[in-house]
């Protein structure tokens, strides 16, 4: 038993999508959440930049005693493997889970990879997979007008531009006739909808931050280290920019029903 | 006469619209130029993050002696009349130079302004607007996908996303028959084919990047501080992210001629 929080961290607010499975998987669990709103987005940036924000976050989270990491940010999650540095204390992205669950889906051996710039630049879903099975064929598309599709509220399966884009990003992936397509990025699962109109039903969605929540699930079972408590968790988020434009956000990706404590966070940018 | 450089920042790359015009009306100038490309956008931040970054971006130019700063930046621009302190050097923004154009171009007093979210949110134009002339109506509209296009290439008055947004935005400039328009996004001059074709002929654009270069030679010529030299000025490009990601822009933004060196900037983010 462990009633330390479970601390969990984004470049903004597409983490959210992990949050919101972990209140579903472990409701008695405490959250501590960090979104880097004044950096958003990582995705178009260096391998060096997203390494230098990711360690401020991490040790920001240290310093709440959170028991354990999830990196909820896909592109975060790509370059933890270049970051050699012993943290101190257990941290997971989404890459392991998301490419676990994959791999358990496809029929055909034909996986695809949706995500930010940096995460398909870093190759490591491919990596991951063949280490896992080399017979995989991994197909990756960056998909750089998703994060401000999403942000902007264009989400819908009916919105011409989102389907404009969701086809001209997807049309490799129907060519190369993956069955299972990894959504990389934490945001995208507000895009899942539309994603599955244009891939059709019998491909596999797996959304990367809601099998990060499930691997958080299995350790903490697995090392009797859930907290020991019957009530609620405490959820707490805290932002880099204002409150106030994170509330909105929050609102929109959580529901109006989540009793969450909003803070601006000390982190010195 | 004073050889020291014209000192230039921006969120990003759209600052080079101004410094592209800086080329062609003070070709002798050296120039030193910021882009904050760790941290762009600023455009969907909060004043207070805006006001923050913009103090550390005067100061990296200060430390290189600059002559005056011009912010290329339609974000930062619309948040300087709320910093209080004195930066100890001439700071200019787009909106003085950007009004000042679209006074004089408007026949119907119908005056349209596009830009950032924090932008239209502080409501600068209106008040600049109306101090020169009263009369003029003033119909502000945030553009939030209009930086994810440009920044993404999607430019062109063919393609349909970008048009759908086009004519989205501009929709209520042409209930409202604005008959000039401010661009008070540097990165908007990119869609000026687009922005026209909607708006039809007769609507004057203003960049708001290119009135800023003008500005500053204006400024220059009337204080007799224009650079001593018959050779070109040299072009200084710094940025907060890798180099290798903002060359590729800065060739897309500046073309491959322009003989600009690029370095990494020491900015502590």
């Amino acid at each position: 038993m462990n009633n330390s929080a479970i601390g969990v961290f984004d470049s903004g607010i597409g983490g959210l999508t992990c949050v919101e499975e972990l209140i579903n998987l472990l409701p008695n669990e405490d959250i501590v959440y960090l979104g880097d709103t004044a950096r958003v987005p990582y995705g178009t940036r260096s391998r060096e930049t997203i390494m230098s924000y990711a360690r401020q976050d991490i040790e920001f989270l240290k310093q709440h005693n959170v028991k354990m990491i999830l990196v909820a940010c896909g592109t975060v999650s790509s370059v933890l493997s270049f970051m050699k540095e012993d943290p101190g204390i257990s941290v997971s992205g989404v890459v392991q889970p998301a490419v676990k669950a994959a791999c358990a889906a496809t029929k055909n051996n034909r996986i695809g990879i949706i995500a930010t710039s940096a995460t398909v630049k870093s190759g490591v879903y491919g990596k991951v997979i063949r280490s896992i099975n080399p017979e995989i064929k991994v197909v990756g598309k960056a998909c750089p007008m998703f994060v401000p599709l999403v942000e902007n509220g264009y989400t819908s399966p009916d919105c011409p531009p989102a389907r404009y884009f969701a086809e001209e990003y997807l049309e490799i992936m129907k060519e190369e006739e993956v069955d299972t397509l990894i959504l990389g990025c934490t945001h995208y699962p507000h895009l899942s909808e539309l994603i599955s109109q244009v891939m059709g039903d019998r491909v596999t969605l797996v959304s990367s931050g809601a099998e990060l929540a499930k691997y958080a699930l299995n350790t903490l079972t697995y090392s009797d280290s859930t907290a020991d408590r019957e009530e609620s968790g405490n959820i707490e988020l805290y932002c880099t920019d204002s409150e106030e434009l994170f509330s909105e956000n929050v609102e929109k990706f959580l529901g109006k029903n989540i009793n969450a404590k909003i803070s601006k966070c000390s982190l010195k940018l």
